[in-house]
């Protein structure tokens, strides 16, 4: 009885995706496939069925329209403006997505027509899809300063150099090469492996690859990662 | 049309009220009011209406069911099982809410039957809502090791002792009490007043408030408040 005299609600799931290679933090967008809005930039989104969870959602949603299975994925916030969707009163839970670009990247710009924009160079997005971007960012930074969840960016092998790349245009700013090394020896998360990666320097710089049993106990502790 | 297959779902907002006194950390419960599970103990709730956003929600109820209003809420989380609510298919947005108990006490008891419980010694709630309560004390915990949002729970004058109980109840162990005050002095967020309070010894503690100005600053910012 009192729940029948409830106005229901609809309930979308839209995906942050980050990822990360040489040019920077990068977002995954893909174009709106129906109306409103029809072909504009949009995060990938859909609706929440009366079968599944939301974490269901988001990984049926991410799986469909890129391929992606079992990577980081937390929820984020509740976006709830009345009008933010002009096709409907909908509420949308932002999720945002970690993602080892490098393994994703052929099967998802050949099979769904998504496209990975540097973060600073994003094209507008519809509806509210920025303030989530911006709402992921600030979260992204808030967590990574204290726990090591960047490195699902990386792939399996990556160097000290790729490493401070990927910490430097998370916070949009430079970090003294010395001081950041330490720091992310001293976490005793990385193990060094014997080659090397030759192609920035003749030199070369080591690889190295996470402790991932370290990285599973250590996901929950606070570390000292940040710029500061 | 794209939006009109779409099936809509219940939305629910469920309260996490926090507040502290000299027996320790305590919530505010209510007796639900209808079925299922009508009389039980359990978390402040209502409905999402189509004329507001999630936050509103979660302040009109907070409001017209203790006369709260204008305290620190943040949202937590969405727990959206298929079979949570047996009324129906409902996700619940769950928020939490720091309240000062003092300021509150005989308004809410006297009018709404609500009943504060030490936390440690609250009934079996209803649905998931035990599942919440556990999800809000671990991000209670998480937050304030790092940002001085306990304030919140204090009454206007407060002393040394009063604040490392709260702390101790927080973190459900017994903390040092000179590292304490130290930690606590060094926020620069507490300013000394000229009476004491001296209802549990005779030579009495020291009252004190918070800079409300400093405290606006400080609040986005991290400070090591944590037990350790």
């Amino acid at each position: 009885m009192y729940y029948q005299k409830q106005k229901a609600t609809l309930v979308a799931i839209d995906c942050i995706i980050f990822g990360h290679d040489e040019d920077g933090l990068k977002l995954l967008l893909i174009k709106r496939a129906f109306a409103p809005e029809k072909n504009k930039w949009s995060l990938m989104g859909g609706f929440l069925k009366p079968d599944e969870t939301l974490d269901e959602a988001a990984n049926r949603i991410l799986k469909n329209l890129t391929g992606i299975e079992g990577v980081y994925l937390e929820q984020l916030h509740v976006f709830s403006d009345i009008h933010r969707d002009p096709g409907a009163r909908t509420i949308s839970v932002a999720y945002f997505a970690l993602v080892d670009i490098h393994k994703y990247e052929t099967q998802i710009t050949d099979m769904y027509h998504a496209e990975w924009f540097p973060l600073n160079k994003k094209p507008r997005l519809i509806f509210d899809h920025d303030d989530m971007v911006r709402c992921a960012q600030k979260q992204l930074r808030y967590k990574a300063a204290q726990h090591p969840i960047l490195f699902e960016l990386l792939p399996e092998k990556f160097t000290i150099p790729q490493l401070q790349n990927l910490f430097e245009s998370v916070y949009e700013s430079l970090l003294d090469n010395r001081n950041f090394t330490r720091k992310m020896m001293s976490t005793g998360l990385l193990i060094r492996l014997n080659g090397k990666d030759k192609s920035n320097s003749k030199k070369g710089a080591f690889l190295y690859k996470l402790d991932r049993r370290k990285y599973k106990i250590l996901q929950q502790s606070v570390l000292p990662l940040g710029p500061r």
